[in-house]
């Protein structure tokens, strides 16, 4: 059915030539001149300013008000990709960047990514493409086992991962399902009751979830932190917080690795005697977990309901990839499960197989799970480790410059490859006078274009954050 | 910073040698191949049986249970993916692909896409990376313009748009932007208290949005259609439970193409005397709109609050992209604003400029515009008219062989370029029995492996659906 005849179409007369958008040759060509594009921009990324240099708006006036309504060449459109969008563009891959978490990518994960769009299936269920809610179940218990997890969050066990968007989307699937369990015991009319934890170190994208699932804002609990104990939660402020509430508890988010200053919760000692989900989101430090070294970040997470972190962050695998894993299954399913007469088939129905729409908000999904296959056997994880570690010595080393230096602290302990520090010259300077100082540097530092960093108010002080790799 | 002295390096000496995932020349290398094989790939694709003929669990005996420590070559992984992958793939893209609707796609989106990965930058807020956000502004206009819709959903007039993944998303984000607003005026504990209504031929994705708001299921109202109006929402039936439903109206979903029958509501009829809030769902039939002869399913638009239309299913633009237009910006951003200190910076407190992030559930975001942008580029407006043509003058070249045939009816009346019809050879047979028929024939037909088309349920009566396409 791939052809119209000719002789019956009136179009192919017009002025326009048969519009076949996706032509193999035509393909190849410009996807191999694309390829060139983009070996050249990683080759030459060091020369754009890291941080853009624009103005807001500097766009609208340079583009026109409309889509044109002939076709314009692949030429022109790069050479405006050139003028127009790179001049606005941070570079996130440059070796400069040192901002927020490094979002880390690699060859194999490029390729991972192609193949994924080449073949554009939909698996929103297990029929609508096999392969990919099976290499997905394959790959997330493949990480599940670099990373020591319990056999209770493996397919291979009795739970099973997910490959989500990201750990908004995690979140919020596991927090509805908790609510719903929680609805089925007490009653839909206590949902004002229901009463979520974090620590004032969660991700900001926690308290956003809870108000998209309808926890009351006045029941979201934030923990307070202090530099005492690294800005970590604290069991016995969490216990008495809990305690206190006489409401109803229901889901508590600790994290391996807060955005902050990457500090780490002791997921052991949390969430013992409550009846309450445990979702420990471990973002950006859970990968380093894959080394036996810091394994011991994890520790206590077989007592989680659910844990997530982003390759998309450290594991070299573009945006957006964040594995789930939960204990429960079933529990998730129930809640975001669906079941439209178009949807349905004997597979699904009879052979339980595993139809990843249930496990998501959405209904469509792509085949992600290549890219982490691509990822994890291309390198190997001998090589991913090697990574991990190559990017923490070099924050070690970074962190050796900035102690030696009197003029600088390292403000919080490094634990993986963030360091936070500030320039401190005079201990009796007022602490109003230091941020002005610090805010300063950073102006002048980035306002050059060579370097791009960024800060964090944390515990009353502000610092600099230094975020290491070593990826290109 | 790029590089780490390997004198000081102990693992270069080690049995692995130096990893550098991103190595531009490898890349080249690598990504060449994978565009050939990409391009091969098209060009047989219909060799392969469009729908997977394995059964659960194929992949999982075929693959080790761990991930390899040391690297395997791009060859090996390729291979792989030839004797393990395809064929538990369905072919969405094949040209014998006619189930649920297309996922369709082009060189030009694919090209757009690989340059959104190339940059991998993260566009949660302007600074994070301006052209991401200006160009978003930008096509987000243009289609707008194509659409015909009002400059209430424009940058340049009064609204905005956003790109998100899916149709789930949109809806989730004008939902509880509703939801807050209402909130505001008549206080949290009231939720309990708030309806939404759809209709029965409204995604299943809907309700499962409305749940996760926190909206009691028993307040998610549905409004039968009847095959008398083509399955359309009926303003007289909708207006009849609104009144008597004595709580507080919030949300109305309507839909322009249903997933079923591509039965579209009368928009300029619904939600008139309501304080409620307005969502058309285009997903599907809102690409046909960029014709003038289509745009006549939009009108009435122009009172909605909030507009979704998914170019990832009729404008060829790979998954995940999902365009959403709301005439108030402000209230969506009320709703979904984060301000972390990580994320806080001149341009986004004083340059009222855009900050995506608050326009959606997560916080990271790729630069999916490209994709768009490269589309209506390379193809132009009167190109994307002939696309959407084309397509619909092939359905009613099929809806004219099933109408010829007196052993066959179309069920619902065509208006895109889906064909809902049934084998009924015999107007006697009893409805089970008609039913049972078309199950046997669509079971044949796909077990052949050389068509794949759906089927649904609406009105109690049993029917196939042909989606119809041209693209390659």
């Amino acid at each position: 059915m791939g052809t119209l005849n000719s002789n019956n179409n009136p179009q192919t007369q017009s002025n326009f030539p048969k519009f076949n958008p996706l032509d193999p040759e035509e393909f190849r060509t410009q996807a191999r001149q694309m390829v060139d594009f983009i070996a050249d921009y990683y080759k030459n990324i060091e020369s754009y300013p890291v941080l853009s240099q624009v103005e807001p708006g500097y766009l609208r006036t340079q583009l026109p008000e409309n889509a044109p309504n002939r076709p314009e060449s692949f030429d022109l459109i790069m050479k405006d990709v050139q003028n127009h969008i790179i001049p606005g563009m941070t570079h996130w891959l440059s070796p400069n960047f040192f901002a927020f978490f490094p979002a880390t990518v690699s060859s194999a994960a490029f390729l991972g990514e192609m193949l994924c769009n080449c073949f554009n299936s939909v698996g929103f269920n297990w029929l609508a493409s096999p392969a990919m809610t099976e290499l997905e179940m394959v790959v997330m218990d493949w990480l599940a086992n670099m990373l020591k997890l319990p056999k209770t969050f493996m397919f291979s066990g009795t739970g099973g991962g997910v490959l989500q968007s990201t750990t908004s989307e995690a979140i919020l699937c596991t927090l509805i399902a908790a609510r719903d369990r929680k609805i089925e015991n007490v009653g839909v009319d206590e949902i004002g009751k229901f009463v979520v934890y974090g620590s004032d170190q969660t991700h900001s994208t926690y308290s956003k979830a809870c108000k998209v699932a309808g926890i009351f804002p006045c029941n979201i609990r934030v923990v307070p932190t202090c530099i005492e104990s690294d800005f970590a939660l604290s069991p016995v402020v969490l216990r008495g917080i809990i305690v206190a509430a006489g409401l109803v508890p229901l889901f508590l988010c600790a994290t391996v690795g807060t955005t902050s200053t990457t500090a780490v919760d002791p997921l052991g000692q949390l969430a013992e005697e409550f009846n309450i989900w445990f979702h420990v989101d471990a973002a950006y430090g859970g990968s380093a977990c894959i080394c036996p070294e810091f394994r011991q970040y994890l520790d206590g997470v077989e007592r989680a309901d659910s844990l997530s972190l982003s390759p998309h962050k450290w594991l070299l695998s573009y945006l957006d990839c964040c594995c789930m894993w939960v204990r429960e299954p079933n529990v998730l399913v129930k809640t975001l499960s669906t079941n439209p007469e178009y949807l349905r088939n004997e597979r699904s129905e009879y052979d339980s197989v595993v139809d990843y729409k249930d496990w998501q908000i959405g209904t469509g999904r792509k085949f992600k799970s290549l890219r982490l296959w691509f990822v994890m056997r291309s390198y190997g994880v001998a090589n991913l480790q090697i990574h991990i570690r190559s990017d923490v010595r070099m924050a070690k080393m970074f962190e050796g410059f900035v102690k030696s230096d009197p003029m600088f602290d390292v403000v919080v302990p490094r634990r993986f490859s963030l360091v936070c520090f500030r320039f401190n010259p005079n201990k009796e300077h007022e602490p109003g006078y230091v941020e002005f100082l610090n805010k300063k540097l950073l102006d002048s530092v980035n306002s050059t274009g060579q370097i791009y960093m960024t800060h964090t108010i944390v515990g009353g002080i502000y610092m600099l954050r230094f975020a290491l790799r070593i990826d290109m």
